[in-house]
């Protein structure tokens, strides 16, 4: 196992430890183990909570500052954080106006988000919740019933945090949040496996000339193992099912997000953008907005995936709007 | 070889195609493959011109819009770019008042760019040439007479670029920019190897227990072959001969970088800043701003680099200044 890291079990806190020396003015750590917006809570504001397992940094943690995440409960790496944290994130930015708790779909995050928010209420706090399930690649999986939450949970932040900056109640914004949901769709795909520190040897093996189509953020099993392809093939096979799924069709406009697993090069995500406008645009379909960069990880995991979110003027505004955290930033 | 691309020789033209696709808002693509900003020339701006081989990105490409640079010019992957493309950029930046060349130090491109900037000059056009030489590793490499130039470039495209936005002359950007190079100084170090896509292999063979400590951009061996060791013991030994070699000491400002080779995650680079941190702190350095993330990479090597940059008030005021580039992105 080559990594950068002083012991396995040290990962995450000496990660979050450098989180808070980096970014003090946008963040805190607070016990046990969750991220704060450094000036929560926000009096009248919604707090919007997320959280997961560690291993796919930016998300969440990089995520928490002014218009986007309140709070992110990291667990440790491809582990569901526990109620307390969250419970804890949602005391920590309850402002008076509710919190809305966005829950990737894997079992344990479901579970523990539901009994969290039921403890939050039972101390006075309303909490809302809506659970992202946008990877069209599988129906069910390892650690999932429906559809695992992937890359749509990124702009269902930025989106969702965004309203909530400008004062919209608790109402607006989970409506908003399960709007994002209902018309967001993703896939991804791996050329290698990740090694998780705990486990010191990879999640999967895979031969030097094969793929994983479908694979999940945990290096969980996708659609099909098979022989490598070209990014324009790949592409190809990655777009297709989330065209039309949703399906997105002529006249739609979208924001698109190529993303990389944490291994995978820039230069190889522009590569795939530029196949990706020229599907869309045979589609019909308008490329907006877009975001291309490693912001939903997989630790050192080689692959890509491909989100499309369809959009209206409001999510486009609210896209735009200013966004100050460690990994997005712009307007501020 | 394991990548996201279609062809070894159309990487760069496709990933630059998808650069137009993604960020037609903030720069052009001109023959002879010249990143340009969309809105060059701009009249009575000194024009911040880079460059160098491709396969480090997003430098210098994903730098180029407001506040940063005004062209770039991509070589092959490792390969410096030709006298052509660097003339080309200086024409097209050209809005009489002159241009910089920022030049990182390898031989190729240090000629190339000599011959760009005799003949920018033959048309009338005033260049001024700043040699980035911060790499503390080794005084010579493969590809190098002296230090080579690497994170240092990322620190003094921006700062200089601020310079130029606000208007200040050749002279005083020219000389800003010899400052930075004066008081900026890295070293990286490499957990495994890239693979050119026209080598098709990697560039080098590194035991599963081994490290390369003071690794060059291209694969390039450094100061020697170690061991694995932590993150802690990596770090020191990066940063110890960074800070001696300026030296830093107490009462001192700075910018910290820590930047990723490609294929290292975000969670890792956090726990090497997290050693930076302390590290500073006991000697009495002041991190005043930092930068984490992949900036200047290898390819999908694996390992990070640290760059730390001596700072004034009036540094630190360009840092903070408005950019956005499709890499760095801020105040805009």
């Amino acid at each position: 196992m080559k990594k950068l890291i002083n012991a396995p079990d040290a990962v995450v806190d000496e990660a979050l430890a450098g989180m808070t020396a980096a970014h003090g003015d946008l963040l805190k750590v607070i016990e046990p183990n969750v991220v704060v917006r450094a000036d929560a809570p926000r009096s009248g504001k919604v707090g919007i909570i997320s959280g997961g397992g560690s291993g796919h940094e930016p998300m969440h943690g990089g995520f928490v500052g002014l218009g986007m995440l309140d709070a992110a409960c990291p667990g440790a790496v491809f582990t569901s954080p526990v109620p307390d944290q969250m419970l804890a994130a949602t005391k920590a930015v309850d402002g008076g106006a509710g919190v809305l708790h966005i829950v990737k779909n894997y079992t344990g995050d479901v579970m523990n988000f539901e009994l969290a928010a039921e403890l939050a209420q039972a101390e006075g706090i309303e909490v809302t919740s809506v659970v992202i399930a946008d990877d069209v690649a599988v129906q069910d999986s390892l650690y999932t019933a429906g559809r695992r939450g992937v890359g749509g949970t990124v702009l269902a932040e930025k989106i969702v945090g965004a309203a909530a900056e400008e004062g919209q109640d608790l109402a607006a914004v989970t409506a908003l949040c399960q709007k994002v949901q209902d018309n967001v769709r993703s896939m991804g795909m791996a050329l290698t496996s990740c090694t998780v520190p705990a486990a010191g040897k990879p999640t999967f093996e895979i031969g030097d000339d094969e793929m994983e189509i479908g694979v999940g953020i945990h290096g969980e099993p996708g659609r099909e193992r098979r022989k490598l392809a070209s990014a324009d093939e790949i592409t190809e096979a990655l777009l297709t099912p989330i065209l039309d799924d949703l399906p997105f069709g002529s006249g739609d406009r979208v924001i698109a997000f190529v993303n990389g697993m944490g291994g995978t090069p820039l230069i190889e995500l522009y590569v795939v953008y530029n196949k990706v406008a020229a599907m869309c645009a045979d589609r019909g379909v308008t490329i907006e907005r877009n975001l291309i960069g490693s912001y939903i990880t997989s630790l050192e995991m080689a692959g890509a995936s491909i989100t499309l979110l369809k959009v209206d003027d409001e999510m486009l505004r609210l896209w735009d709007a200013p966004v100050h955290t460690p990994a997005l930033r712009w307007g501020a």
